[in-house]
């Protein structure tokens, strides 16, 4: 394969799958956007599902969650801060969360072992930052010891996800406008006490206001 | 078209989808599978997206989400315990709460607006059928007056349907030992005030004995 090919190849394919989903495109689509024949985009990826593969697994993590990951690795907030933050991204954009094309590999996964792998991976990185900002949660004493690490994580990324997923479908999305009062609750539910420290930054004070 | 052709297209279309997934079936395949004509498959659905529409169409509701339908219909146990119960049903077993083909459907519906349709038809049922067991639990006093019933419902729907979408794409799912307490805990978070008159049935009070 010709310097560049690959990357006109995955561009295309990228775009494509994004645009018109992968329901509707194949090698021979992808060979017509690029102007190449059919047999060099089966070099990348002979099936649809691995034209999939191959755009996920160098597909970026949304702002979200790039933010949540470096929270995890290198606090900068407090992390009940972090996470109303994310909650309210979320919801005001929740498309933005959750890439279509991974909610693609994410529906199909369990018919491609190797599009399964890559998006266990990309999942795992996400939980395992979740649990992290958990942890820090914890840490500051806003979470109670009866709630598991893991099973507080797992929540935050379901909801988020089936959000996103959600409002892909839907024509009509509306957030609720009680949501984020909601979501505050939830987080501040996992508490046993009020927080003796986690006070949130100004910014996030209004909404926290409303509950 | 004769007679039966039709319960035979869609029968092996919905196989199909299930075994195979969207990205690896179309109307040849649906046509191999049946021994009929691909020009009689393509007058059911041309592409492999309308297949995938009629197949949704006519998918029965999960015992789950039915049991929460018939719930909002005609109460026959306490909000809380129905909420509760698919809770832990959702997390036993998720991929029972959402079937993959509605999986596929839901991260595809944006490409195809009468696939959307079906899509929408089918998740407003679901969520109409939530806001109303939210509103039982209400009236049960088990609702604190600053929580919005449509977010509630919400995120009810988000949890159960991220859960079921990260379950279906692990290979290694298991359920966190924490999280029936979690859900648990966050239920009873929706409620200002300890709960009046929703106490549990025994049956589940072992488990939020755990929280």
């Amino acid at each position: 394969m010709k310097r560049g090919q690959r990357e006109r190849i995955l561009a295309a394919a990228a775009e494509l799958l994004a645009e018109r989903g992968i329901a509707r495109i194949g090698r021979r689509e992808v060979a017509t956007a690029t102007d190449l024949p059919a047999r060099t985009v089966s070099e990348i990826g002979p099936t649809r599902s691995d034209l999939l593969r191959v755009v996920v697994e160098s597909l970026p993590f949304p702002p979200i969650s790039e933010a949540l990951q470096q929270q995890a690795q290198q606090p900068s907030v407090p992390a009940m801060q972090a996470l109303l933050t994310a909650a309210r991204e979320v919801l005001g954009s929740p498309a933005a969360a959750w890439d279509t094309r991974e909610i693609q590999a994410l529906a199909l996964a369990r018919y491609d072992p190797a599009l399964g792998a890559v998006v266990q991976h990309r999942l795992d990185q996400r939980r395992a930052a979740l649990t992290e900002v958990v942890r820090q949660l914890r840490g500051s004493g806003a979470v109670d010891d009866t709630i598991d690490d893991d099973a507080a994580a797992l929540h935050l990324l379901a909801v988020g996800l089936g959000l996103s997923v959600i409002a892909g479908a839907s024509t009509d999305w509306n957030a609720p406008s009680g949501w984020t009062g909601l979501s505050a609750r939830l987080l501040e539910s996992l508490a046993a006490v009020e927080l003796p420290t986690a006070a949130p930054a100004a910014a996030v004070s209004t909404w926290r206001a409303r509950v």
